[in-house]
C-alpha cells in the first residue's frame, strides 16, 4: 500500500509550470534585457564597467551565446562547445540587438521540438555543465538575470534610469 | 476528435519541474545569496552602493520580507500587506543572517503545505500584484537573483571576489 502511493507521487505531480508557461516566463525576461541594452549609450555598452567588470555588450553577447545553441541543444540534445563562434564580435548596438532579435526567434522555433520527456532528462550541456533540461534552463534564464542586474548598477552609475524590473511585455 | 486532443493537451502536460525541485531551486539559491550578505564587510553592507542605489542589507531584507510572509501567502492564500512589519530593523549582519535563516525555515514549513492547484491558482500578492502561483514564486526567486547580481557589482567594486554564480550548494 505504502509503495503504491509513493509510485504513484512519483509519476503524477502537480502542475507547477507548462512548458508554454516557461517560453513566456524567458521571453518576457529576455524582452526586458533587451530594453537594457536599449537604454545604454552607445559607447558606454561597449565601453563602460563597474568594479573591474566586463561592459554589458560582452554580458549580452554571453546571454545570445547561451540562449541560442542552448535552446538547440535542448531541443536536439546535440551541443556544440559553448563561445565556439565563427561570427565576428558585433560594433554597434544595432547589431546586437540585431542577434538578440534572432535569438528570440530561434528560440520560438525549437521551443515546440523540445521531446516532453527533455525536462527531466540529464544531460551535459555544451559538453560541459551536466543537469536535468529544466535545470539547464533555468541556468540561461538566471544568467541572463544576474548578469543584467549588474547593467543595472552601470545605467544607475550612469545616471540612466533602467526599465522597471517587472514589466516584461 | 480534434476537440477531445485539445481537452487532453490542457490537461496532460509534460512535467517541467516538480514543486520539490522548484523548492531546491529556491532554495539552492538563497544559499548563494546567504554567501553574498557574508561576504559584505559590516559597514559596507549598510552604507556603501554604487549609483545611489540601495546597499545590500536593504536588497537583503526586501528580500526577507518578501520570501516569509510570500511563503506565507503562497501556501495560505492569506495575504498581508507588503513590508508591514513590526520587526526593528537589524543592524547588524549577524541579526539580518538570522532573518535569513529564519526565513529558510519557514519556506520548508510551508511549502509542503501549498495545495496542489495553486501552483496554477491565479491571486493577489501582498493584495497588491496579481498573478498565478508560479508566477508569483518566479517573482520572488527572480527579484532575489537581480538584486543579488547588484550586490556582486557592489563586491567587485570593493575589490571583493563575490562567490561562484554557479555554486548553489
Amino acid at each position: 500500500m505504502e509503495n503504491s502511493t509513493a509510485q504513484t507521487k512519483e509519476l503524477i505531480q502537480p502542475l507547477v509550470l507548462t512548458p508554454e508557461a516557461l517560453l513566456d516566463h524567458w521571453q518576457g525576461h529576455r524582452k526586458l534585457t533587451r530594453r537594457v541594452i536599449e537604454a545604454f549609450p552607445e559607447n558606454e555598452l561597449f565601453q563602460y564597467s563597474v568594479g573591474g567588470m566586463r561592459p554589458f555588450s560582452e554580458l549580452a553577447l554571453e546571454m545570445v551565446n547561451m540562449a541560442g545553441p542552448g535552446i538547440r541543444g535542448i531541443a536536439t540534445n546535440k551541443w556544440e562547445k559553448f563561445e565556439e563562434s565563427d561570427r565576428p564580435a558585433p560594433k554597434t548596438k544595432e547589431e546586437i540587438l540585431g542577434l538578440w532579435d534572432e535569438t528570440t526567434e530561434q528560440i520560438n522555433v525549437y521551443w515546440p521540438q523540445i521531446p516532453p520527456h527533455r525536462f527531466q532528462e540529464v544531460m551535459t550541456a555544451f559538453g560541459q555543465w551536466e543537469g536535468s533540461g529544466h535545470w539547464i534552463l533555468f541556468y540561461f534564464i538566471d544568467n541572463e538575470i544576474h548578469h543584467r542586474g549588474q547593467g543595472y548598477v552601470y545605467l544607475r552609475s550612469l545616471g540612466i534610469e533602467p526599465p522597471p524590473f517587472w514589466d516584461r511585455q
